[in-house]
């Protein structure tokens, strides 16, 4: 099995875990039915490959990578209701709150995204960080998917913006740029953040651009199809050149950019 | 000036100085629109009484005090929407998403969730706490706002859980047992965080039924009135016994129990 494979499988198995302690009954159904449907993961998968090609802990990054993911789930939660994109199904289900009820299925968001932060501060939750570390986590984390970051874009989209770019920066990369840091972080190369950052927000760019185009939306209305592929390809291209400049190619990492772009070639 | 109203000056003061790095716009009027109202601050008062009684530092106290009412303030947000309480009114003036449409205010109540978890986490956020500290900080507040605590009992509530107390443990007496426990941490004292704890626990739960009596709602309803002013009497009784048992009586704490139960008298 492939690294990337093996990675996933475990990070599935930590997310099952993560949530073992809690009670069951209806939050925890409508909290965990995002959690558990098939994912690519491709979040958690990058904290892990980070770290991997920077000598960090397997184990660590999962567990960073899972609270990123939970905090992924919590945004396609409330980003379905009604007073937001209002989409009655994901992939190919019901979604959460035509399922649970709309008061359910914000409860269970606010649970999803609260509960990021308590397994991340639990103790014991990572071996080889210091609390400091953790802190640092935690900071990078809030900032990446708060008002500067996620929740920010989503205002930003719900308002009408029409800066695509500006919208996609916050409301998509942001999170990925955690990804990224949170890999370096668990790797202690703080002295790379600012460059995981940097290759952070071009592949949050990158994905949202993919997206776009499978989903016929935003750039792929506002450019046209030709051009957002040929946009794709330039910052695909610009991509792998700065993953060999900060030396992350031949890495799972240049896999991961390569499977975002697969989907649109 | 007493020490109450010099401490809740502090704790406006911080709470403007918190929010005063953010971008202005519609995100941040929605996240400030309850916060910058006149309330009663009895939250942060609690964690800086309990620290000012325990030897902890004020302006640790006042910090982790004012994350615990932005949660509760991002709570008072997401409860007045339509799918879940539905009030067009609070203290007088339009709800959130009245003022604002529901899209953005599920979207403040989720920045000021995670924005706490930001300031918390902010390097130099605390003068006399180490990591470590921090860390457990961050995690009581987590666990008490989240799945198990307050959002656990909010989802009870809208459920129809007609045991009223287990509502009221979690929905609203959570929280105030981490504004206890919270003041034990900054004052270093993890020895008392169950008695702590406890005293948060019937804080909580007198303060609720305080709240019902004045709405003639929940316990009011249920028991009657003179039936709930007898039970608010004894849950007032024992909890200055207990303050006393444990030696914070005659501390600012017993002055905020006392302001509670007044309330009613």
């Amino acid at each position: 099995m492939d690294r990337l494979s093996l990675w996933k499988e475990k990070i599935e198995g930590r997310l099952r875990e993560l949530f073992s302690p809690l009670a069951t009954g209806e939050l925890y159904d409508a909290m965990t039915y995002y959690v558990f449907q098939p994912g690519k993961r491709i979040r958690p998968l990058i904290t892990v490959a980070v770290a991997h090609s920077l000598g960090g802990d397997e184990n660590d990054a999962i567990t960073a990578g899972c609270a990123i993911e939970i905090i992924h789930n919590y945004s396609l939660v409330h980003d379905d209701l009604p007073a937001m994109d209002n989409d009655a199904f994901r992939r190919g289900l019901p979604s959460c709150h035509v399922k649970f009820g709309e008061g359910i299925a914000i409860l269970a968001g606010d649970a999803l995204l609260t509960y990021a932060f308590e397994v991340l501060t639990r103790e014991g939750a990572f071996k080889t960080l210091s609390p400091k570390d953790i802190l640092n986590i935690v900071n990078i984390i809030a900032v990446k998917s708060g008002v500067s970051g996620m929740v920010g874009g989503q205002a930003l989209d719900i308002g009408g913006e029409e800066d695509l770019e500006k919208v996609n920066i916050k409301k998509t990369a942001a999170l990925f740029e955690a990804c990224f840091m949170c890999g370096g972080i668990v790797s202690h190369r703080e002295d790379r953040l600012p460059v995981l950052e940097e290759v952070g927000r071009e592949f949050g760019l990158l994905f949202q651009l993919a997206d776009d185009i499978l989903d016929r939306d935003g750039f792929f209305l506002l450019l046209g199809e030709e051009e957002a592929r040929r946009r794709a390809k330039t910052m695909y291209n610009s991509l792998l050149e700065k993953l060999r400049e900060i030396s992350l190619d031949g890495s799972e990492i240049e896999s991961l950019v390569r499977l975002v772009y697969s989907r649109v070639t």
